[in-house]
């Protein structure tokens, strides 16, 4: 397994080979992003990850020098997928000077986590954009685990006409529903148990909605106060439309419910896709 | 010649494609750009120049209805220099929905030209990207004449990693010394006679610092001066680094003056590098 820090390295590395398929991630790998890999796999004979934690994504005040890193670990774990090449820069190579070139992004960027982590998704829209001119994949995967993000990934690609395919990869769970993130490592014992409670409160807007309710805004408050009763501080338990990734205003489209909220310091996320229930009749 | 309006069909038509070389254009092809495409034809044996008035690059109050648009005659002179790929798209195709993934641009954006069009650099560095994915060129040409958007353009491709590299054209001048622009054919008799002295007056500006003078504020105010009294109202004449582009301070540098004044309601810019005067001793 090569694993390349230069640019130059990776692209000559890279040079002659068709159908690559990309899986960016910040390292600390878990199953979640394995399954994606697997998902590379199967869809590419030469799949690139990338291992870098992306300064950019971070507020001030957020984990950026705590986040874990485990490289070793990582490699370790790509190495078992018959992964062939990985680029793990460090900042200098990305960052050779500060990054003054960033991205705009649309309304959809300032909701939800963007309300939340303002900046957020430029950091991330940037380094994406970075990276996949540095790779030049034909595919690249993305978790549907952060849902906005693969719906503002997918608007760039199509808004700046990159030569590149999304493909979604769906959520991993753990057997008690909650979803696998880097940051469920902070949780301790008891609220490791508390958290698959975001997944089954999204569970239970889901089965509602498919069981007919439309009064979105009941279901969202009802599911906010409920977490709030359990000792969550929520940021947002929201239904949207996929397409758009906007508020839903009707039940008769396609749906994703999202949400966030807080286990003391740690904050986690998670999301639930809605077949319309004109299908399910 | 190929002359392809559609994405997908461009893409088709340069599979395959080893080095190819790419020159942007909003059309109305003169002279300046011919030189560059014959630079571009030098350089590679795939060289693709794309026609589009881009919206994205004028203010509100700007001349875009009216800019020149003569594709016919751009292709037979794009034709007689053997070049066999022509991407002239329509808005539609560029714009299918209003574009919202723009650039976010350095301080360096904001002088100059950036000053007097707010928002002009944003427009060409977002068309220039999305020309650059959809092409994906090996290298592009772009003229000295516009030599801000050239700097710009340049720490686009460094600080978004772009495969691209990007080549300097040199500006091509009427026997007068009038930099050609497609905006020329705007000037009447008489302006056009009067045009040459924004170019004599960059060239004395270069002159004198060659020969010693160092005061940079008194050359830019009395070159302004004098253009004012010629009739002229000047936006800037402003002696740069070349390698920032930042306002120069002292003389032992490399060094380029900057113009860009109007005749009535025609805007008119030009610049002249200049060696410094230790290596001409």
């Amino acid at each position: 397994m090569n694993i390349l820090t230069d640019i130059a390295a990776l692209r000559e590395t890279l040079r002659g080979e068709k159908n690559i398929a990309f899986v960016p991630t910040m390292g600390n790998l878990h199953e979640g992003h394995l399954a994606l890999i697997e998902q590379a796999n199967r869809l590419s004979g030469c799949v690139v990850v990338s291992i870098f934690v992306n300064r950019l994504q971070f507020l001030p005040h957020e984990d950026f020098e705590r986040y874990p890193r485990t490289l070793e670990e990582d490699c370790r774990a790509l190495s078992a997928l018959n992964v062939k090449t990985v680029f793990a820069p460090n900042e200098k190579i990305l960052f050779p000077t500060p990054q003054e070139f960033l991205l705009a992004l649309p309304p959809v960027a300032d909701i939800l986590e963007g309300k939340f982590r303002p900046g957020f998704f430029r950091g991330v829209a940037t380094i994406v954009l970075k990276l996949f001119n540095i790779i030049q994949p034909d595919l690249a995967v993305f978790g549907k685990k952060d849902y906005q993000q693969l719906h503002i990934v997918r608007e760039m690609v199509r808004q700046l006409n990159l030569p590149v395919n999304i493909v979604a990869g769906e959520t991993v769970r753990a057997t008690d529903g909650l979803a696998l993130s880097s940051r469920n490592q902070y949780l301790n014992g008891t609220q490791r148990a508390e958290a698959c409670h975001l997944y089954q409160t999204l569970l239970r807007i889901k089965q509602k909605i498919i069981s007919g309710c439309n009064d979105f805004q009941a279901l969202q408050e009802n599911a906010s106060n409920n977490l709030a009763q359990r000792g969550w501080k929520v940021d947002y338990i929201s239904i949207h439309r996929r397409s758009s990734l906007l508020p839903a205003q009707a039940p008769d489209q396609d749906l994703v419910v999202l949400g966030a909220a807080w286990l003391d310091k740690t904050r986690l996320i998670d999301n639930l896709e809605i077949e319309p229930p004109i299908f399910l009749k």
